[in-house]
């Protein structure tokens, strides 16, 4: 799988990406994520990749030109799967939207910054927007490294234990049960006396009930699905 | 203001708090970020931050002992407003949240890494678990770092237009309108005639407009609120 994220500020997006399983990911050649620098594609000779909105509102807006120059250029290279624009606007990620995002071959995410980008850039060369949730942050680079880290996580192979990933919460719309390490007893906090029993079967059975029960104390809409 | 962070991967967390505007606001006094890496606080000579799960599950448990040692040294120095764990199980994170969140004075974020957190730091020293929304990720870091990001943004003096943030995505529990820059017609594409009048109360009618309809179409459940 390619990654290529395209964004006004690189930087943000330094170690997020190549640091823990990311970079793991990326030697093992499990997925290439390649960071554009949209600025390199100004055509003005003050390389400006913003400017004033029409209509007065407060903000700047990033300019139409360098990216669809860059997006025109790397369409040109190979075929996309999805061009993502991380946005309040789009569909909330879920799970289910990462995993189906994890079988794909090419994707682009274009990162918002300042007011956010030309809205005709959304009309036309934009196939999907993307929110990962309901708050505004600075710029669309941490939406997008949300995106690479949960999607690139699920790749197989990606996490040394597989099957650590599929008893995560969500993959079956439900919490996962609470998790418990040595010592058994801490500062008077004990352990549930099931963990420590050896009964591999009442353990299940006591870590499914407890899914089932978080869940419905703490989502239950998650139920509903 | 003032947010600690507490990890055991600080690396990660090295671009998002150190760019843009949260560097800016740090610059200016507006808000203290303290990275702490949990495993200076380790008590055996390995500095094992992490353990085997008691009843046998996939993947690897962040120990309590660092953890409350950490915790607890950094309360006996300030009082806390909230001490917050990343979780999939907590509140999921939104703008009102954001918002109150912005005014606390000193907050604690515990960043989950590997398969989560031993359950009784949750039962006995946090405070409040968020959930920046309903996918997994590779640790608690990216969400800390939304968490931070998103509030920082919203305190008085850290983005450059005040106006800016209010005009935003959700704090009004509507979508903002679209935006546009020069030039006016691209590739054929034209921006709305109406932000090129010059007629302000037009404008304004027509961001209010657009702002109501794309609500209504990509997410009535805002305004349903």
């Amino acid at each position: 799988m390619r990654i290529d994220i395209l964004t006004v500020v690189p930087e943000l997006l330094d170690s997020p990406l190549n640091q823990s399983i990311m970079k793991r990911a990326q030697q093992a050649g499990l997925v290439e994520i390649v960071v554009h620098n949209i600025r390199d594609y100004a055509t003005d000779k003050h390389r400006q990749v913003d400017d004033y909105p029409f209509g007065g509102e407060a903000g700047m807006v990033m300019k139409i030109e360098p990216i669809f120059i860059l997006i025109n250029k790397l369409k040109a290279e190979r075929e996309y799967d999805e061009i993502i624009y991380t946005s309040p606007d789009g569909e909330t990620l879920n799970q289910q939207a990462v995993n189906h995002l994890s079988t794909k071959r090419n994707i682009m995410i274009l990162c918002g910054h300042y007011k956010g980008i030309d809205h005709r850039i959304r009309e036309h060369l934009i196939t999907r927007e993307i929110s990962i949730g309901d708050y505004v942050l600075t710029g669309g680079e941490l939406a997008a490294a949300i995106i690479t880290d949960s999607v690139v996580r699920v790749i197989p192979g990606a996490i040394g234990d597989e099957a650590s990933a599929l008893t995560d919460s969500f993959q079956d719309n439900l919490l996962a049960p609470p998790i418990y390490t040595r010592p058994a007893e801490f500062n008077g906090w004990k352990v549930p006396a099931v963990l420590l029993s050896g009964n591999f079967k009442e353990i299940e059975k006591w870590q499914e009930s407890q899914s089932l029960e978080r869940t419905e104390l703490l989502r239950p809409d998650l139920l509903e699905k």
